[in-house]
């Protein structure tokens, strides 16, 4: 008898391969070396310098070709799975200059390293690690809250209580918690795009942090590379190494706080006793022992994740305090605390993206919910202010009597309402229908047309609002990879020269 | 016999009454009433509101009337502190609105709360004033690199170690170090300015996350308040109040963990085993017991300050995490943990600039290290690697022999050069004269010309690129301060033509 | 009109006192400076010191006589008020010191602080402070979980279902959530007592870190402040100056986590959804605008004060990272930091404590709740195993598709069941009124009879086993408080003896 | 030509291999999968809980007998490294259930899960690997500590200066640091034997919170895996399934800062600067391009991991707040952050006791700095105080002056003395000689003989209570050990009987 996991005889589709990464990852899978990750950048950074110093005249044409070939074939290798990292070698820098030296001599080779430390290649390779990661966070953010956006329209209309701690506040609907969902999603990109502003500076020629006596071009391999230019300070980024992976993990963190205000909302709206909403087979896991269970394990992994997120950033904050200048060996950490951070969060807004996609959403439960708990006694407060010009205060005062003297029912009462205005003594015509009518959440929604709340009209207007940030956002990514295939043209161009 | 502190015979100067305060604020002073920063804030949203809820045809000029009458009340008795807050009134929303109840009737001043809700308010306020504060810390920031900056100049040829692990690296400036110092904490303005760009929209209007019947004009009380626009979506910021705090919270977390590199570089410094600087009296204070004392407290204060702010942001991004829709009541204690934050931090880069000004520096002493601890081997590898085309990996096995063969002095020996070059069976006729002028910390700092490094060349560029930062920055300023100016102005008009 | 709150008309009971402090203490009210909480310990200090030096003869009788009048002084002014912290003046110890040279003269009281340090003194005084909390806390916890095992015996027969992932898992009883409650906090007390074991020791007498040729006796002033003797070694304390702090905060950071469990149980429970608890008028509040609002404030802020609990810890254990031995001023900030946390959280117990004791609980909700969601499949995938002798796996397997066939409806249908038994060819001679019975949740409960578990059985004996785990705390409790009383009456008697 | 590293030559040594694996770990090699940490804890509770099922009649002996069999074929299989964990199976649960059912039916092996759930086992296998984490830590604090107090012993009478506030602040001995280093982390086994008091006890039988229907015997289990006895409560294990882990990473993260704190003393030490010290080679890297350096690497990791285990820690918390009743699926994720944590920390105290065994210590730097920035002030102050009965507060005001009269020297002149004397109006036939043998920092060792301090008897005190600590803690271990053994025995000799 053949048997994989000990559940799914009563799910009707099994769950999603990403599901399975974003849940199980590391029970029973390792993780890569942290140097693995940053192989193609070392290659990519040992390129533009080996260029730079053949075009500033400090290693020769024979130079220059050996060092190429020697990278070329690290790259060949390492995309067939050849290139071992081989641990006696400290780190991914010491293993290709290795491989260098070994296959071609130290003749040619072992002038890769003129005019450059170690520091600045580990500071180079993580800064072009994170940039990538930056746009792959705000990739995955455009992609979700276009599918947000699209849900916002399909729900416009399907009634929801709102809430207040946790309480019945007012009426809203399920498109309007969509838009929002989206709105703090659409805010958390700028974080990714600040990145972009601060960080997009080439660390590469800072040396050990007190430059050096080679007459290196730092702006062309800035240019090589897809930077707006070098880094001003030379201490300063050795220094500060972890500040750049704080921000990302700044920026990854409030992500995962808003992803996880989706998944306590949904999962809450999943319970039995609300009955909203049923989160997809394939997003939800069984139990090993009990048959009926169909868990919201994709969200309650995301609030996981959210605490993990906050954690991990602040072990970078901390090594970050009260450093003497200069390099300091601690700040290697944040390599490890970064690219951990980044495997287990890059897939949050993918599956928050599913699970919406694929939700049921039970409109009449919904419905019914509207009618309790007094939810439109707000709703007949400020009717009663608006129509018999009654003072807010007093119109609350009369409202909050009323809900008293209905407890046990859910919508206020005329009677309570009539007992209230006698013992406040004031006297105003309302007619049973108003006080019915003015509670009747379908009604409600109409009345409610400020900007940005739950009316259709407001949430049209917000849908084409952010529309138009999505598109923006869209352009900007755009940009950033433009930018770095002109590079990419540039760096091959110098290279085919060279092999001339 | 009348005494002060119980030390301070040693003193030329007594510390300054910003040391005092940041040093030692909490121990003999309480802190203020949270609501008592916001009151000034409550006002003016209550005037917007209530001039909006006029112009939209809400209530009526008698309300309007009373209400802004009541309300210059409530400032001309704030502002003489006879307007004191009364903890049985819950907070300053409540205690404003009771007074206009108790002082101008219900008919009218009981019409100030339609339309909005405390939680509207409060989040108002806590916006206005971290917009305020958000400013407050760009200008101290640009306050603090105009004197680094200044510094800069005034010690780019004063040579020190530069340091990796806490170990002599190669040479370089004090003014290069002053210039990093600068760098650093101008990135850091970007988060305050990012905090613009992502918060400065108008909350008011959200009600209690599902908007309202009235027809409010959420634009009007935006501009009346210096905001972009309304906040797009009402659930949104009431239930994700704590980013707008987060976010400054980070910005501030992060300067403070620049601040804190200088203090302990400036500490370290500052001993009698380094002996490079002294810092003023005027920032350090003295022992009970012990008479030589004079202590950098200001720094360490610094240093503990940047560890307190890290935790505080814990608590905000944890206060965040995995909330259900709408507001809840745990995002209140962000208003205690911010503001607590704030008062802390204010000062903190005044601190810094004042420690800058008045600090002594002993440039021979600087200068005497900068003989000390092989500080010149790398120069020397890099010479021998330029001056006679040693591959660079060879250049530098053969300079570490160097300094194994010369251990127990400062420098490396001509004999030791020798010895390893016949070791390694390289063969170039270099001289005692290159073995020592490459060494010479004065001839290094020559040769060292790299973008972003400690020369007097790259110096003055760095000055001048940062020049313009500031320039920018303060600009940037202006234009903040110009916009509230001109949301002040309109709101004085339209209280003039309402009194008329 | 007078108007206190903006709403409460619709309660029958407004907020107990202790909850408006909890709740709401830092908005209207300030806080007081940290040196006042001290003042007390700061004296009894003073004292035990004082006499220490004259029995070791440092000092003599006419010195300690002058120097114990002041301190007398001190005591009472203090007690009316009228000891004010004079900010000019530093600090706590050096207002005292002052007071008692500017009033008895230099010649005696100028001797009181031979042989110490302000460091000294600041230490023993925060020791003092966090025993007492320390025993505070954990009186709290007894008196919360004598109420909760009350709890437990009350509700031992409410069936609730009990949950994982927030869904619908087996059936329990609410008397058995209690016994959890009860459970994880009597687990917390055993951090507080630790914190005993570990730092009740003395730290007076290690001066300023290095000791003192006075020959003063330390094993005295432990003995006269109800220590377990003195500190070993002179430097730990004064470096370490927050680990006792970050253990206090660390006890009573999984105190709230704890709290904060029960606290999102029970939110959760009183929601219109679920409807299985009422939180009391006394621990709830109401809002500005929505009339019909009663909002578990109470339970909300704890869960607010776990995450800053967390966030204030972090700050503790950053400003002990890497520092370089000896006082470093950073820790000063520690003394902010946990008074302040302290101050926010030592109610919490009583809280949950006052909101379980005025619960109205609807058991018939929770029995209905228990006919829902297959609650009983696990039960009835049991008792197949047990009476058919089913692999548990295949019955698992029976079980799932079970529930699969009965979609839409709460209980596994006997139908479905032969249709998985036919599937999966097993032939068991199962009838009808088995499937029914075995997932009836008044059933269920009493096969449940597991030790920890939800029987009536189990519950009585976990009652007496918590029962005696109380026992225990309180006999350690009284032991520490006679362990204190005879410090003080030695103190007594030793100024007595003076004084003569 | 071969290369490794990049650097070495003008090392001795070469750095140790745990130096290495400490340092630069997962640079080039990547981390197994958290559950094959988990696998022989996994084992052994199947086989415990297996016993349990046929001892109590749930199963037949033909079912153990299988079940014993297969159980036995996975951990030989898992010894040669051939029980590879398949991804496709989730976890290492149903790797091994898996396992047994396809080679050996699901007719016996399919029973074993009954009355349990994979949460049983999780909760199981992660409190077996955090005991043993705790005894592991437990064993490293022990040899550390004596490590240290040898050192204690041999440098008791090497004078160095004692720092406050990183100034010099009285003479101590580098044995009286090695106590402080010794005391610190003795406190810090409590912590790990604390986890031991409250963790000890058995999870498995709480099923999925709510109990069972089968009559387990949950004693049983315990006593088969050396528990103290049951959880008391099925919910509380589960719903708390990282404060286990908390409790762990706590304990951790303080000894981590303490010793990141013995890192950053010796770093400064070990600086040119200072030169007190020198790291040995074996505990030092080199640098990629610097020849001369030698980085006390090791040390400032130490540094960057109590910073890493802070944040994780927060994870930790962070993932236990405010949760709903029952096992959530966020609590999977404290898993990972505690081995990944364990694995991180495990190796520190194991590194400082090695650069503590092979450091260089320059005693007569250390006496030099002894003489230098008034380190004697405060002894000439207890003298004139003590000898010549002035008021200490007095007396300090004329050493206070004569520090100030004596600037740009080391020792306070007698002719400074003087001066001040003759200021404050003082009287006293103090004779040079006094001052200047006051001053001595041979003579202040002598007469500096309080409890704690730095003298020759207060350091052999210390290290004989110290020495009781360790063997207490000793014992405690064996008895740990022996309970284990205990429990290995007894289940082997129950498979013996079975196989019978």
């Amino acid at each position: 008898m053949k048997t994989q996991k000990l559940w799914g005889h009563a799910f009707d589709l099994q769950p999603e391969k990403i599901v399975i990464e974003f849940c199980a990852g590391r029970d029973v899978i390792g993780t890569l070396p942290a140097d693995s990750f940053l192989l193609p950048y070392d290659v990519w950074g040992d390129r533009a310098h080996a260029i730079m110093l053949y075009k500033t005249g400090i290693i020769t044409k024979a130079d220059i070709k050996v060092i190429l070939k020697g990278l070329g074939d690290v790259e060949k290798l390492s995309k067939i799975g050849k290139f071992v990292l081989d641990p006696t070698k400290e780190d991914v820098h010491t293993n290709i200059e290795s491989f260098l030296i070994e296959n071609y001599g130290v003749e040619h080779a072992g002038k890769l390293h003129t005019a450059r430390s170690r520091n600045d290649q580990i500071n180079l390779d993580t800064r072009l690690y994170l940039r990538d990661q930056a746009r792959n966070f705000t990739m995955e953010i455009i992609s979700l809250t276009q599918v947000l956006l699209k849900a916002a329209k399909k729900y416009e209309d399907y009634l929801i209580p709102g809430f207040t701690h946790t309480q019945h506040a007012m009426i809203t609907t399920f498109g309007h918690l969509m838009l929002f969902f989206a709105n703090q999603v659409l805010r958390d990109a700028n974080r990714f795009t600040l990145w972009y502003n601060l960080h997009n500076y080439n660390p590469l020629g800072s040396i050990v942090s007190y430059g050096t006596s080679f007459p290196i071009d730092r702006h062309l391999t800035s240019k090589l590379m897809a930077f707006e230019g070098p880094e001003l300070n030379s201490i300063d980024e050795l220094t500060n190494r972890w500040e750049a992976e704080a921000d990302l993990g700044y920026a990854i963190t409030i992500l995962m706080n808003h992803l996880s205000v989706i998944a306590q909302t949904l999962i809450l709206f999943a319970t039995p006793q609300f009955g909203m909403v049923k989160v997809s087979d394939l997003y939800s896991t069984g139990s090993s022992i009990m048959p009926q269970k169909k868990n919201p394990d994709s969200l309650e992994v995301i609030r996981g994740k959210a605490a993990v997120s906050a954690g991990y950033l602040q072990a970078l904050l901390g090594i970050g305090k009260a450093n003497f200048i200069g390099y300091n060996r601690d700040t290697q950490w944040t390599k490890y605390v970064i690219t951990d951070l980044v495997r287990e969060c890059i897939l949050g807004p993918k599956i928050i993206e599913g699970v919406i996609e694929t939700l049921t959403v039970n409109k009449e439960k919904m419905a019914f919910w509207c009618t309790q708990g007094f939810i439109g006694a707000t709703s007949l407060l400020e009717q009663i202010a608006a129509v018999y010009h009654v003072p807010f205060r007093l119109a609350k005062m009369i409202v909050e009597r009323g809900v008293k003297y209905s407890t046990d029912r859910n919508v206020v009462d005329f009677e309570a309402v009539k007992k209230a205005l006698k013992e406040l003594e004031i006297d105003i015509p309302i007619t049973k229908k108003q006080v019915e009518d003015w509670q009747n959440p379908f009604e409600i929604i109409k009345f409610t047309k400020s900007f940005g709340g739950p009316s259709l009209a407001a949430n049209k207007a917000a849908v084409i609002l952010m529309d138009k940030e999505i598109t923006k956002l869209t352009k900007w990514l755009k940009a950033k990879e433009l930018q770095r295939t002109k590079a990419d043209a540039l760096l091959a161009s110098e290279i085919a020269t060279i092999r001339k």
